[in-house]
């Protein structure tokens, strides 16, 4: 089971794992039914994959019909996805998929906001690691969808160095050439600083990229001169809607920005279910 | 591995499973280090105990000292947690607590605004199952510590009847009556209606608990008048701070709002560690 | 996998997780072949679903063709299922189904002994947690298919409050009112008492269901009296054939019985199968 | 985890891995308690391991003293284990421990009867595998403990070829000759026959143990007499308690009998607990 | 999931787990593409099986030609698989598959120039369990692909009495009457030796088979002579394709041999995998 | 459990899972022994950490003595590990332990020695991808405890664009733009190319690095030559011991090589293990 899978399995489990009492004492054997997924708000959709994953997951042979998918903007009152399959399963899988719609969804549309508002298109906005615990791909996922790039995805895909790292190594200097000497040549190197000193140091320590740390915009502009396209810089820190444009304006390359995942809200979607005629004679 | 651990596992795994290469590349074996959690701003805790659990999946002798616990309201400042144990622990660690804290002390702090807001103290205000996928336990907990109470924690341990099921059995009395039939005695029996002519069904088939689905307050109130104490009443649909106390004033016994976990938003804590000393000859 | 599937899984993996030796030296690669299970002696049926189940974990495209099922009387000689498929996969999965249908069946012939003792059709039989580690979905189902009913199904999923609840919490009216606080409004709460001081404390604590542990049938049926309906009133504690309209005539609600499940025999079914032509040319 | 850690670990899942309502709502934390498990009636201990086990899995610093152990036989009334340890753990290991206990002392018991009921110490009695799925390794520990031998543990530990084999390999020579060359030196040949001139067969063949299923006591002797210690002879298929001294006096070494695990009842063990003063300051 | 399928579980993790962020980033959804897998020396191919089972687990619809099959010996240049699938799921296996062939052609092609070079039919050339950890069942059967035997699989199918059981034991006698007593019937006993004396205690102990540890030809050519057909004889310790003809002259019925295993290297086998036209409209 | 305790477990189950039925046949429950690992040939430790825990998995008390550590240079006779602990556990854990060490001290003496040769200090040896399936983080430490270092670890921590993708994405420039939009800017873009033209479009395209793939040692050099610095160079394919120094002479950055891993054979560690005095009273 790859990390989507597992997280999917995890949330099928907690919800109907030992059975859905009322369900199950009601329903035939093999009663089919049909379900739509409808928007119930303007949003951009993230979170369709792992919704028909979801379904598929407790019967591998429900009919799913994809009409819009991750990254599609879509309007209050559209239907997103229609499923035709075993009733049972559909009532299990119901509340567990609108759940990751709903989240990833609300991320999707919030870094859209985020985009949409940035009127500088030379520099990439990136989620974080400050993520749901169990969600990092998903929710890495639903930032493309909203426009949006990403950041490292954990601590064994990119080399971020920061004042431990630093502290413990006795300097920028000896730090970046502790990583360069493990790592591999695909990796760079980025180092956080919060200063226009450590700027000079991680520059002349040969850091790849520069993560200027809560600085000011005013400090962010004159690191930003200093360095002089010598290393990618990226501002990362207090980062929202209302200073996203100043923060573009100091010419940094990057601006990361947790609060892409974590202050997030679900959009509404509901899932409308129509039992069909009792065929249970398997 | 109970649930909350199976979470937990996955959140260290997506972050740090497959190592953390910048600090392997950095720390020298077995060096120790102290961290400090502190709220950034003021809320009510939860996940303090996964918080605990997630250190010591790593590093089993990590001496964590719990200052505050779930449920306490902190102050902006207010330090938390005091750890100290294996540094490269501790750093793979920290963003995952973290993430687990901030996400449930906003739940909790989002219910403890919905109960402040709430004047009438006889009425429950629960939860619902819109919860993150992997999180049920979780965020049932931080509902909890924030004063809100639980509705069932999934589709196996409270019986609840909507319309797809009262269409499948054909009728109100009859879903009651099949679901009595093979349900264990210890699980009273919700119906979910949306008109009087419903609440009239359930209360003659011996509903224990009938949910008013997206009524108006004027419908709800007659809906509590006519069952008149025989059974408990739920509010459900639509529940906002700013209808709140009008959907108490109906007379409902138990108030159900999804927004308590779903429209929730990280709170602001972070962690400062301090490596110690090298003393890496074990 | 769900629960069932995990212990399927366990028990395959026991007996044939690393092959099965004498087969596979003298099975040419996909052999097909046909088995049939046959009742050896007359009973209830209960296991069908997971016997098929075995085989399809096995041998997903085996096809089976249940000819009775779960609830269902047959008699000596009786062939209650027909399979054809992968002979290697059926020879792995022929004892592990075995075991699974006689252990169940036995269950479910036991329990219809006992619905056929009690003349009393308003009591209810219940099963308890003295069922089989590993096995407790499939032992409830086994006691539902001989007519019985469930208990509880495990700790989380209904309140029973003890001799030690009682103790630490200082009473059972304080027990009680921690338990109301806690638990969701769909749980009932059940008590469990020892003497007639204690049924009238459970009641006017507010108890939704009394259990009467170990006590004489004249001290039920004088609790039945004093209880007088305000209350669901169980039996429990040394619950035998022959006891078990004496029982039902004090006027309790439920007679709950461990035998049912820890007191059960294997029935003995057995499989025939038969190699088909050789036809090892994928 | 080994094989025994899953079937513990999948039963304590069952019964309380979503916690223990009552005891949740009820118990402070971190609370002592001090627990005895008695027996309830006369029998051959089995499954204390696992009962330890069980408790250790839940709170790993329980301090658990192991009165007596699997094989003692013990008298009603006698004190078999104490544990002190957290209260709650003790609670949600209670049942599961029990139960482990119960189902396996009464495999050790009836094995002991057996074995106290035959008179030829010469011949070695011998469970098979008609085990309860998932409790292999458990019930053949008991059935030593009850002074019984083991047959093989599964298809992959010891060969036995039976009328499919035969029916495919295209006689009894050309089965033995197949299967001499794919296993292991280690492991001797066992050919199940139902007639004399399969004995011989098999004998020619080279079988190193002949198992006479189903065969009348009149045939085993016979069988014996030809064999002439040149092969091990077994004797299987309805196997009981009056037919077992006649068996063993064919002459026949071992006696292969699937009553020891199919046929066990529970023998009755309770657990007394006691809370201990609160002491929740952790 | 048997040992194989989680293997090649681990396997598919550790290469793609998180996916593979070089070929989603290219690729269309759902295209199609094909691939041949070809001998780039000569060699004796083994891992057929698992290759395939590679491909499916990614894509259970692939579409897979076996041309060749373990124990086929092809020459450079021969093609030896060939796949139609999705082709992300071909670029995600390629590697898995290749490193599970190439290692495992290449135990089967050193155990075929054992074969080759071994001169006495008679005797048996086994493996040991000096195997990869996590490979048991695939190693082994490679090196029943080259020609060679199984030795035990385990430390659970086979017994083997070493010197340390002999010290705890007080003695060969005495250790093999400790394991008689536990031990099924359908197990041989196995008394590793390393001199005269010990041959001389085996035997009358009533060893099944002796193994001479490292041993002189000269001194296993007189313990030959002194056991005279009543155990059989096993050569192991300093095997290699020098001595085998030598060793095998003494008159031992097997010789084990590490090197099959821990000296093989993997033999080159490539794939090329081609794009077929975009159809992703799924 | 991480990457390296699941092959272990997969290790030790397939080894053990079921027991070692001579040891336990023979040896009293808790006897206590000591054990020594011994280089029986000159090698470069790798894999200690494996060893080491791969006791403390059955035995989390056994005292571990690490006089040696992965990366040094030991000669036959050596005592590298030293153990104390539960006998069981320590015979239970022996053959793994080894067949961990064995292969890993193989791969790291194997890199050695290609460091050695190697006389351009300048250029970095690699690793490759061609790892034993479960294995990749072990032999990725035991590379770079010969002094190799390491190239990405798997699909999703480094890019590299093959001629697939190149086909595909329609050219190489369109590969490199798609890459650059989805991946982290952390990640270096790698591209492999075999020819001269490939080289100039990679160049243009915007690679960090070149891999030039099977090329001639004098394709090389002017490959290096005309890239000049702009991009890093990487020598991939048929690279051996012979040619290594005729590769490093060419200007290249880096050299991968799959001989690390593939070709490399155990290396003769064995362990000798002491039975203490018998202590068994627990």
């Amino acid at each position: 089971m790859d990390m989507i899978e597992q997280i999917i399995s995890l949330a099928l489990f907690e919800d109907a794992g030992l059975g859905d009492i009322t369900s199950e004492s009601i329903l035939p054997a093999s009663h089919k039914g049909t379900g739509v997924i409808t928007a119930k708000q303007d949003c951009v959709l993230a979170g369709t994959g792992v919704a028909r994953k979801t379904f598929h997951m407790l019967d591998p042979g429900m009919d799913i019909r994809m009409i819009y998918l991750d990254g599609d903007v879509v309007q209050k009152g559209t239907v997103v996805l229609e499923a035709t399959g075993d009733l049972l399963c559909m009532l299990k899988g119901e509340r567990v998929a609108l759940n990751f719609l709903q989240r990833l969804s609300g991320i999707a549309s919030l870094t859209k906001t985020y985009m949409q508002t940035l009127k500088h298109p030379r520099v990439r906005l990136t989620d974080t690691r400050k993520t749901t615990p169990g969600w990092r791909l998903l929710e890495k996922q639903a930032v493309r969808a909203g426009g949006g790039s990403n950041h490292r995805f954990s601590l064994f895909d990119g080399i971020l160095i920061k004042d431990n790292h630093i502290a413990v190594a006795g300097g920028i200097a000896a730090a970046v050439e502790a990583v360069q000497k493990q790592a591999s040549h695909l990796m760079k190197i980025e180092v956080e600083v919060s200063d226009m000193d450590q700027v000079k140091q991680a520059l002349s320590a040969g850091a790849d990229v520069i993560m200027l740390d809560n600085m000011s915009c005013a400090a962010m502009k004159q690191a930003v001169g200093y360095i002089n396209g010598r290393a990618l810089v990226e501002a990362s820190g207090n980062v929202c809607l209302e200073r996203l444009n100043d923060i573009a304006a100091t010419g940094v390359d990057l601006i990361s920005c947790g609060a892409l995942t974590h202050q997030a809200q679900a959009v509404d979607l509901s899932m409308q279910i129509f039992p069909g005629p009792d065929n249970s004679q398997q």
